[in-house]
């Protein structure tokens, strides 16, 4: 598995773009790194991916929009792939079934990681001669391929949880701090015109477009996340089995799932919710950590109980506006991450990194948004509808991915990304 | 059925909501007059009830939030009522489940009309000693029945086209005036901070409160509704086949079930739209009539197609805001009503009445939203996640029923509701 | 309702086959007689179909196959007719789905009785002139509709368990006489060669042709039906729990729809199985009466449990063959009807009549089949893959209508069919 | 990969028992030897099981009937296998569902090779004193494993087909001689009382006993199985359109599944169905092999098109009791296999081997059936309700596997085990 070993090139020849695409190429095969050609191959459910798939649909990106069509004579490595890869550009045509994304026991893993290989030595070749549009798509598939890197995390603790041996892909971390829990306090937010969006300091997604004023009304945020306690408290009190807590539409997803806590909870001989399911298997559950993997029906559900209700992106977004969106619990490298207990302290924490935050607003098109052209401008306008925002990136996401006004989407039902939970309140 | 007889009062003896009491109650019986017990007891798909539901469950809601509640010594006119006819207020207690409303068989047709005129002498009788909170429930309880009288036309026109033999409920209406179809305009809205909500000068529901101040963008509303001769170029520049113009969810919901048309349209031998199902059975299409009858997806992909969007509820609330909420093609009497052409003119027209139109925005909580104290609080809030906002009433809706800030709310996929589209377009 | 009442016409006039005819169709509208539109409309499950159309359905078979064919200038009462009523005959050409029966709110049950009277009329105005053919298939009809009236039965007690309310449609009838149960012996078979299937003597369908050979090995079966009280010992001994008793597929029936008793059982506040839903409502079980309403998965555990078997088709004719199929417990009237105890006595006993009986052999074609001629030949030979013979009739079946050649079918899931349990044993 | 070596041992070691559970072992590993970890761990629909699983569930019976129950002191490879490697023995405990076979992405291949290797050794180890029912559970086991043989063949057909690259598992074989196709000619059965069933000559399972009589009609089987060249003849006339050749559970699934041609047909650009999908990839048709892969709806359409029908079991098994159930096209060594074309003579041909042959006969016990005892006897009775019977063997089928008496079970709509079609006739 020579794959993921890079060339050394001279540090001068390496370009800040270069080098954080060779970056990113790096960091998702270290995710995979100790995957054997099964555990990359099979797909648990419908929503999620093999690892496999993501390693060569993040390459397919460069390929389709880099290579081919930036690079002259660029010979494609498989015919099969534009195929097999394309996840859902219904512009770049025919492509497999997203449920059957788990019949792909060809190409091999090995074949996979030579596709990896072969695009990325394309593209450093064809370096010094791409063209201004061509670098911006490097940079959009970096930022691509950091999402996938999240998704390979959900997918493979969603692959293990479900096999039947449950038999964790990374190795145990060390035991978190044991941190003295803070209580929740208020910090009340700012009220009237806001400006959200992207500030256009960097790059950004066409769904954070345009930069727009909105309306606060008078609202405070919670000052840490939810956690693993709190959460416990909630059941303990009958959250799930009470209709007065929850949406209509998650009421009857309670019931007829037979939810009863967060996915990857079990309890101990004695009913008592005790463990956690994360990448490196079950362990005891970190109570002074965040809540994690709640659906927004839940994450709902638990506010109205706590007589909150969820922040709305816009009030997220400007508490968030002047905090360092690299600083806190984020992805680094490969191995098992965990949400980690707040540490206390002044202000709203916990922003950015931990888990995500659901926020109360629909995923929705911003005053004068479009979508970017070509066959990528497909890439968030068409899932505008039915889905909640969420803010901040989570544990598992690369660090440097997210901003304020990066907004991330899910069916209210979903669970298996890393959500968690910060309360609102209106004033 | 000389249930719709109401005795003969002395005007003097009536008080305003006295007299909107029993006009409310009249038409819901007429709007029924013409069915026979089989005709008010199939359910033709889950979303629809049958008519004696609705005639029993909105006597159900005076019984049990006035009678019940408030009238001391009320004995209910059959204790079974309370399961066969509560909706879905999980705080009343266990109930029928609505995919099973059309198991009802008994009670009879009769028997509902009974029991309607049985409330009904019972809220009179007590009507000079009633609080004034039940006063106020029976206030809402007009308006709750009156949201039935359109769900009354609404399935009842699905059960007659679902039937086999289609047979019309009501006569064929005289033929609507042929006019000069008017070209499309734009209209520029205001913009920067604008009040949206109850603005307390009468009725309205909690969902509706509290009036809040929200920010406008630059944008520009159609002076009409998109009409049925639109809609067919729609169709005939492959509107439904390409997958650019619409969602991702409303995408795979055209394929799995091969929608080509609004609901009701039918085809001619040369394979030709020309004629829409109605209460009064098959007729031509009205080509200057408002399309009427589709789903969010295919608003928001006619939108698209058209080069525009869908108003925000933001943006139509401000411009309706001034207008008259009584005036406009709406419901005064049983009988088969349409959606008619715009007759031209100045000015938005159009808001008020004819098709409900859907919006761009999630039917989410305004900013200090509380809901309503008791089980009626379960009216609104809990359907606050994966649905839009439609507004301004239809052809279907009694008169006097909407206003500006009135906010109705179905799924992208629904369409048996009368619906249409206003397109907008950002400046 | 005066369309039952038949003309009084001489006796002389009558014929044995016209008798029939008018017998059977007079029995029909009588079992109907109570219901309202309503209840003769709506579906209750896709198995089960509307009174309504079986009033029509039966009315559609001698208008199709008897004055359609053979009566020239006949003018059909209805065109839409023969698309609503026709039930399976592909020959026929199209016809409403199944499923889809319920949604029959036009037209209505007047007009389908009306539809009854216009047939009977033209069938007795044309009685002198028809060919036998014509003759030959109202026969056919006469025996087809009375397959309706059980299915009449056992629709309605469906209906009326399904509806909210469970109001009976018959009137209770007195209670049973307490008798003695017996025990049960057995009966020892004969063995070797032994003829089956239509004896020549009479009417039969194609499916029991032609009379043929089979071979019987040493078995013996039971003297009476299984009981109630019986059944309830295999529930309380945990049959209903326990893998070993069943069938691979009925196993995973019983877990899927979480099976416990019979159809129509219910159980007292001290758990305790004590009361059927009959025609004329809930009642306490007659434990000494033969259980009934189980499927082929519960019959043929329930051998397995009681350490015997289920009869095959040819040891249950070989021992039915020499007894009256008249006497019995039958329909002979429109009421209530109900299984009966058996009252002791030598022999084999509750052959015909009382519950049908489901045997261990699958509905195959006998050696040398031939499906009968035309449309009407769809009658049998195509139902035959995946379902059980049942023998002997019920207390729902006419009197007069079944023999011991007679093959009913089912498939091993269903049991809204009056079916109960007769053991055998091999020697 | 040297898991497949086995030691050699000197001949006089051996006794017949210990060869043939070498070479049936051995033959297991050899199918499998080319599969890579994500091909051998992919379940391509629920019917199907994956490789790995076949491997190690196959071991799972040795280890589990002879080890456990019959060597003390044997210690488990590993605890957890029981639970992953039972297919279906209730009595043997909990076990992992069906559908989720799948998810096993551990143990890896290769663990499950040693799993072998282990249990192999341990059963060399104790050859010599283990007791006769631990011998006779060898055999049983033998079998058992050659069943699973077929069916890994049977899968991976299924996996590779369903898979996007459609890659084949094993290289293509040599093209198959033209032969010169003979006419069908009909041989005529005896008649009367006839043996069937076990005789007691070798080994059989529980489901072939006891044998008894059974009596025969008159009857013809045709000479030889049908042929592509044929079945293409049945499509080109409209086989699949049209209703009357069809049982009506086939006829709905004809048209629910939109069934067109065997499974693993596939048409060319003028819509002629040329090629078939084998182990070996895509092949032109060979239009004299006999069909294959047809559910028994199929096989029934096509024996009523060409106005004849399925045999009996009986019948089958009486002209097949005097053949040499070892001769013919089966399976002798890993690698591609396919039906072969007849090549004509004299009598009833292609009895054994070939393709697996429909019967008109439901998979029901015969008289005094007594299922084997402990756990193995879950093995064919409770699979007795809705299937039918295949005899003969395919050539997929381990040469030595099948006899006369050999009762294979599918259910109607099932088709991607290797079954064909031979002629009967009444006479």
């Amino acid at each position: 598995m020579t794959a993921k070993k890079l060339p050394v090139l001279a540090p001068g020849v390496l370009d800040a773009l270069l080098d954080r695409f060779n970056r990113v190429r790096a960091l998702t095969d270290g995710l995979c790194a100790s995957l054997s050609d099964a555990e990359a191959t099979v797909q648990s459910m419908p929503d999620a991916s093999p690892a496999k798939w993501h390693l060569a649909h993040s390459t397919w990106f460069f390929e389709t929009f880099v290579l081919r069509d930036h690079v002259s004579g660029y010979k494609p490595f498989d015919a099969s792939y534009a195929y097999l890869f394309n996840s859902y550009y219904e512009a770049e045509g025919e492509r497999l079934a997203r449920a059957s994304r788990g019949l792909l026991i060809r190409p091999s893993l090995e074949n996979v990681y030579a596709y990896r290989q072969y695009v990325d030595a394309h593209i450093r070749d064809a370096w010094g001669s791409l063209p201004q549009r061509a670098r911006e798509l490097i940079e959009l598939g970096c930022h691509h391929e950091e999402q996938h890197q999240e998704l390979i995390l959900m997918d493979l603790q969603h692959l293990t949880y479900s096999s039947p041996l449950q038999a964790p892909l990374f190795v145990r971390t060390p035991t978190q701090p044991v941190v003295v829990p803070s209580p929740l306090r208020w910090v009340v937010g700012r009220e009237g015109p806001a400006e959200m969006g992207d500030d256009a300091k960097g790059f950004a997604f066409d769904s954070e477009r345009p930069r727009h004023t909105t309306w606060l009304s008078p609202h405070a945020l919670a000052d840490r996340l939810v956690t693993n306690r709190e959460w416990r408290q909630f059941i303990e009190d009958g959250g799930y089995q009470q209709s007065k807590y929850w949406l209509s539409d998650g009421w009857a997803w309670v019931r007829s799932q037979q939810i009863e806590a967060p996915l990857y909870w079990r309890r101990d001989e004695e009913d008592r919710w005790v463990q956690r399911f994360g990448l490196d298997g079950w362990a005891d559950l970190v109570l002074d950590a965040p809540v994690t993997n709640v659906s927004y029906y839940e994450a709902d559900a638990y506010a109205r109980w706590a007589g909150a209700r969820l922040p709305t992106e816009a009030e997220w977004e400007s508490a968030a506006q002047h905090h360092n969106a690299q600083a806190g619990v984020f992805l680094d490298k490969a191995g098992a991450v965990h949400p980690m207990p707040d540490h206390g302290g002044q202000g709203i924490r916990q922003l950015f990194g931990d888990v995500w935050e659901w926020t109360a607003s629909a995923f929705s098109p911003y005053p004068g948004f479009q979508p970017a052209t070509g066959a990528v401008g497909e890439y968030n306008g068409k899932f505008m509808s039915g889905q909640f925002v969420l803010k901040g990136g989570s544990f598992a996401t690369p660090r440097g991915h997210v901003r304020a006004s990066y907004r991330n989407f899910f069916y209210p039902q979903q669970r298996w990304q890393f959500a968690g939970v910060r309360l609102a309140r209106s004033q």
